[in-house]
């Protein structure tokens, strides 16, 4: 849908809390796409009392899955982005559905996108991808030992390849620029946070 | 702005390579804000040949700044931002201004926002935010040995504080949820890389 649908917009219009004498409009929405709506407010700044236009973007969650094989392999993915117009290299992720957990919405992209499963699924991390602009998080799941047990499932608009790689072939993809997708960097440091936290202390 | 204006409009609107199958229509102006606008197209699935639309923002190029104190403590800001609606611990970064080299814009970022300069700076890393939905670029810029030299300069609608802090403090904020911006966890990934570049391989 192109156009604002006041029912599904007026669930994101609640009024928030004013924060450090921030003041914020009732939000407008300006348009609905099948990805989010866009929101705008008359926002009063705490310094200068200045007032302007601030723009919002009301997405679901997402999240993103790191899924390592028996051999320590991260399995990634490679598909056409619209925003980039680009091939891009990732690891599997999507939309958390309404009504599901962040958990249960990683595992489900993983076995659409790639047809495999795997053990000791569990959050390592969230992220909210842009604060100045949009209010979602980005939650990261992790999955070990996964094997293919199906095929893929993918949506009528997905046409997605999937590859093991080893972390140190990741590491080269994001040293030369290959990988560059923010919010899978994002996955990757959360991993190594949580499996090598002595590099970071 | 809150609606299109053709003109400014009409310059993102360049047709792109079609890529490994997939096929963009024409992309279509949906609306136009101050900080990016908002396009579409008809878009054809590369496998299933199933045609939907697509959506995508125009933004600048974005640029975020690790500055490091002669005592290696990072510049921590801390704002307002109205996607969230919340203060957020960040890095200091923006928007590259038109005309603009991305490395000369985290320069002026940081000092407007904070009132420091430093040495040696220089791009370590760029991450496209959210290839799905954005085409631009987040540049990360590493500035050293920074000193205070002039008060902020901040635009009418920014109320920033500015507080030094070692690495270890931040990456506590990152493990305890304190720290969620996905870009400013992108700087840091960019500067574990390149100063510590041991930890990853």
């Amino acid at each position: 849908m192109l156009y604002p649908n006041a029912l599904t917009i007026q669930k994101v219009m609640t009024t928030r809390n004013n924060t450090e004498g921030w003041r914020e409009s009732q939000p407008q929405a300006l348009i609905q796409t099948s990805v989010g709506n866009l929101l705008t407010s008359r926002v009063t700044c705490s310094r200068s009392g200045k007032e302007k236009n601030f723009y919002r973007f009301d997405f679901p969650a997402w999240v993103n899955i790191v899924a390592l094989t028996p051999e320590q392999k991260i399995l990634m993915i490679r598909q056409y982005r619209f925003g980039s117009g680009k091939m891009e290299w990732e690891i599997p992720g999507g939309a958390v559905e309404d009504g599901e957990q962040p958990l249960a919405a990683g595992l489900r992209e993983l076995l659409e996108e790639t047809g495999y499963e795997g053990e000791n699924g569990r959050i390592i991390g969230s992220v909210c991808p842009n604060p100045a602009l949009q209010n979602n998080s980005c939650y990261t799941v992790l999955v070990e030992n996964v094997q293919r047990i199906s095929p893929q499932n993918l949506d009528e608009m997905e046409d997605i390849s999937v590859e093991p790689m080893a972390i140190d072939e990741v590491m080269n993809m994001v040293k030369q620029g290959t990988l560059t997708h923010g919010l899978v960097l994002n996955g990757l440091l959360f991993y190594f946070m949580t499996h090598r936290p002595d590099i970071f202390f």
